[in-house]
C-alpha cells in the first residue's frame, strides 16, 4: 500500500468550491504535495489538476473519495512518476527513430523502447545496436486493414505505455487508432495546420516560407488533425532548397518528439477534445 | 556626378562567368565594393546580387555597361542607400502603426512617415502627435472601386517608396495593387499559410496550437499570398484564450513588420516570382 | 466591502498541508478561485501562491484568516488586478521610453506612465506628445546624494507603483533604492552576467558573440545585480559591428522590458532573495 | 587534375579592387562559381571569400596564380567539399558523444567519427554500438604532460580533419593545443562569457537566469576563450533546480555542438583573431 510519487490527475467539469473539496480529500488522505499544477478552462467550463503526492497512498480510497468529491463527468485517476515504455512505428527515415533511441539509452528521455516495427527492413540493424526487438511488418500484397491487425497483433506481445510514429509514413485507419486512444503520437513534418499532405518542403519551399516548422500531436482520428502537444521552428531563408527544408526540418521533427514525449511521460499533457493542457 | 552609398542591384538569367562580367563592369568604373552579397537560385537559373559601392558613380553609364555585359533579361538597377519615406494604410487597430510612428520617430526605423489614411478616424489622435498628416477616406456608401480611387487620389500627392498596410483589414483589387508592384507592404495577423482568413486567433486556440505567427510579405495580387519578406513566432499555451493569442500576435505583428520595413529599406529584399531574396 | 478582481499572494515558509490551509480560508471566506499558480522550492524551503479571487472580499479579515493558518514568516499580501502607474528614469536613449509610451498609450502595457525622470532634456519632447510630466533634474555641479535627493522629492509628488529605469545611465546609491524595495526595475543591456559594465557591445565584438540579449531585473542594491524578471536574445553575426549590435540590443531592450513589466503589472512577479518566481 | 567541388578560402588584407583580382583569377582558370560569399571586416582591414568552384581545377596554378593577385599576408586556400573525419574526446557524459554518433551513423552530420578517447571507460559501450575504435587513455598516476602526450600518440594512429571535445572536461595544455590549431573545437556548457569555470548550473540558479545557453568554439589556447562558432540558448523558469538546468543545458550542448560541427565540415567558418566569419 505504500506507494510513493504518484500523480493524481483531476480533470472534471469547473465548479465552485473544487480546489477546496480536492485539497481536503488529499488532506483527509494525509498526503502531501509535491508539485501542483492547475488550468480552468473558463471558456468550456472544465478543471485540470496535476498533483504530484508523496505518503502512503491508498489508490482505490483516494479515487473513492474524489469520485464522491467531485461532480459527475470527473476523469480523476493515479499515474505513476517515472521510466515510461514506447512501441515505435517506423518506415525507412532514421533521424527521429535515432534520437529515440540514443535518448532512451543515455537518460535524457525517460523511456525504454521496447518494440520497433516497420514495414520496411532498412532500419533493423539501428534497432540491433540498441537490442530493441524489430519487427518487419509488411504491408505489400495485403489490405490496409490486414496489415493493421498485423501490427496490432505484433504490438499485443508487448506491454507499452505509448505507441509513438516516429515518421511512420502511412495514415492509420480509425479502427487502429481507437484502440488506443490518447496513447498515439505522431511527429508531424510540418507547422500544423500548414502544409498537410505529402512533399510539405516542396510546398513551403514554393511558397516561399521563412520559417519552418514541426509538430507533436496525438493521433486519435484523422491523422494530421489530433491534439498538439508542442510546435517547433527554425528560420529558413531563400538559400534552402527543397532538400535544405527538409535537412533543417528532420532537426525540428526531432527536437519536437523528444520533447513532446518527455512532457508525455512526466504525464503534464492532458487531453480535452481536440486540445491539450500542457503543464510545466 | 559624384554619388556616394549607391547599391547596385543585379537581378538577370544565370550564365557561367557572370560574377566576373560584373566585377569587370564596376572595376572599369573604378568602384570600390563596400558589400557584396550573391545569390544563385540553381532550380530556377536565376542570379541576384546587392552590391554597396562607393566612389564617383556616373549611374547612366554604369546601367549602359551593366546591359551590354548582361545576358536579356537582366533587370539591374541603381537604388539609394539611406531612409525612405512611407506611406502607411490602417483601419482601426494602433498597434502596428504607433510602433511604426515611435520607430520613426527615434531612428531606429530608417524611414519617415508621409501620410497615413484610413477608412476610420480613431488613429487621427495618433497621427498628429507625430505631425503626419493623416486622411480619412470613407469607405461606407460608395463602390470599392470608388473607395480605391479615392485612396489613390490621397496617395497620389505624397512622395514616397512604399505602401504599408498597417493592420489594413479591407482587401484590396488588383487593381489597386498593381499601381504599386512589389511596393505594397502588409502584415498578416498569421503565420502563413495557416489560417488564412478572419478571425485567426479563434481558430488557432479552436486547433489548440503552441505557436502562433506572423507574416509579412508584399502585396502583389491575392491579398495574403504575396512574395513573403520575414515571419515570426511566439510560444503560447493552453492558458490562452483567443484574445491573449490575439495580444501575443499583436506583439509578433509589430516586431516582424519593422523588422521586414527595415530591410526593405535598407534594399536588402528582391523578389523573384512568388519568392523573395532577403540578403543579410 | 465589495470588491472583485484581487489577487492573494502567499509567500511563507514551507511546510505539510499548506494548502489545504489556504485553500480552507479561501472557502471559508466564501471566495471563488479564477486562476491559480504554485511553486514550491524545495531547495530552500519556501511556498509561493498567486491566486486570482472573485468574490465580496473582506481583506482585513482575509489576512487575519491567512497570518493563523500560516506559520510565521509568511509574507501573504493582497494586491489589485489591473492597470498600474509608473514612473520613469531616462537619460538621452528613446527607444525604451518611447516604447513604454506607444504601449501604454494604445494599451497593449497595462499602466500609465505618471512621470518621466531625465538628467537630461532630449526627451522631453517626446514626453509631452504623449502629454506625460517631464521633470529635468539636473545632476551637474552638485553631490551624488543631492541630485538623488532632487530625483526623490519629484518623485514624492506623485503616486506611483514601480520605477522604471529606461536606460537610465547612472547608478544609484543603496539609499535611493532602499525607498523603493522591489519597485525599481531596470532594463541592463546585456545579458547578464556576461559584459556588466560599460561599452557592452564593444566588449561583445571583441569577444566575436554569437547571440547578444538584454536583461531585465529589479534594483535592490549593486546597479546590476538585483532579481532577474525575464531575458531575451537576438542573433547575430560576424557582419555586426559594435554599432549594429547596439541596434540589435535596442530591439531586445526594448522587448525585455516591456515583456517584464506586463508581468510585474499583472502581479505574477514574486521576489525571493535574488530570484524571481515569475508565474505564467 | 580534374577535381569537382572545391571551395576556395580567400582570407587577406583589404584593398580596393580585390574582388575583381580573384574573379579574373577564377575567370582566366575557367572555373564556374555555385555559390560566392564574402565579408569585409572593415574594422580591422580584412577580406574574406568563400567560392564553390566547379569545373577542371588545377589547385596549383590556382593557388599560384591567387598569390600573384592578392596582397601579401594573404591565406588562400584550396578545401575540399564534403564529408570530414573526426576525433572525439570525451569523458563520461553520453549526450554529446551519443548525438555525435547518431547523426554521423544516418547521414545527418556529414562526418566519420574515426576514433573516441577517453580518460574513463564507461562511454565504451556506447562506442562499440557504432563500431567506431574505442581508446580508454588513462590519466591516473600521471604527470598531465605525459596524459596529453599519450593522447597525441594515440592521435597520431588516426587520420582526421578536427578533434571535437564532447564534454572532455579536464583543460589541455597550450602545447597540445598548439598541434592543431583552429582544429579542435570545444562545447562550453554555458552562454559564454558568463559561468565561466565549474558548476555553471549551480551558479545560473544561483543567480537566477531565465535563459541558459552553450556555446561551441575553437580552443586555441586558454580553454574557454578561443573564437566562438555557434551559440544556442534556451528558456528555463524559477522551477528549474540546477538539475534541471543541466538538463536543459545538454540538450542545447547537443544541438550547438552538431550545428556547429557541420558548419566547419562544410568549411564556412574562417577563423579570424579571436572571432570566426561563418557564412551561410
Amino acid at each position: 500500500m505504500t506507494v510513493e510519487n504518484k500523480i493524481l490527475i483531476t480533470d472534471c467539469p469547473d465548479e465552485k468550491g473544487l480546489v477546496a473539496k480536492i485539497t481536503n480529500v488529499r488532506f483527509a488522505q494525509n498526503l502531501n504535495i509535491i508539485k501542483n499544477s492547475e488550468f480552468v478552462d473558463t471558456l468550456n467550463g472544465r478543471f485540470f489538476m496535476r498533483t504530484e503526492l508523496e505518503g502512503c497512498l491508498d489508490e482505490e480510497s483516494l479515487l473513492a473519495d474524489m469520485a464522491r468529491a467531485l461532480p459527475s463527468g470527473s476523469l480523476s485517476r493515479i499515474v505513476n512518476k517515472g521510466r515510461k515504455k514506447l512501441a515505435v512505428l517506423v518506415t525507412t527515415e532514421a533521424h527521429c527513430l535515432g534520437e529515440l533511441l540514443i535518448k532512451s539509452h543515455y537518460g535524457s528521455l525517460d523511456a525504454d523502447i521496447v518494440a520497433i516495427l516497420s514495414n520496411h527492413q532498412n532500419l533493423k540493424e539501428l534497432a540491433e545496436k540498441f537490442d530493441v526487438p524489430f519487427h518487419f511488418v509488411d504491408h505489400r500484397n495485403i489490405e490496409r486493414v490486414e496489415h493493421e491487425s498485423n501490427l496490432l497483433n505484433t504490438l499485443s506481445e508487448y506491454d507499452f505505455d505509448y505507441v509513438v510514429l516516429a515518421k511512420y509514413m502511412r495514415i492509420l485507419t480509425s479502427k487502429f487508432v481507437s484502440v488506443y486512444p490518447n496513447r498515439i503520437i505522431n511527429i508531424h513534418h510540418s507547422f500544423l495546420p500548414a502544409f498537410i499532405g505529402s512533399k510539405p518542403y516542396h510546398q513551403a519551399h514554393k511558397r516561399g516560407v521563412k520559417i519552418i516548422g514541426a509538430t507533436a500531436h496525438f493521433v486519435n482520428n484523422d491523422l494530421d488533425d489530433g491534439p498538439i502537444i508542442t510546435q517547433g521552428v527554425v528560420s529558413v531563408d531563400h538559400s534552402y532548397k527543397p532538400e535544405d527544408m527538409a535537412r533543417a526540418g528532420r532537426e525540428v521533427e526531432e527536437s519536437v518528439l523528444t520533447g513532446a514525449l518527455q512532457r508525455v511521460i512526466e504525464e503534464k499533457v492532458l487531453v480535452f477534445g481536440n486540445r491539450t493542457v500542457v503543464f510545466d
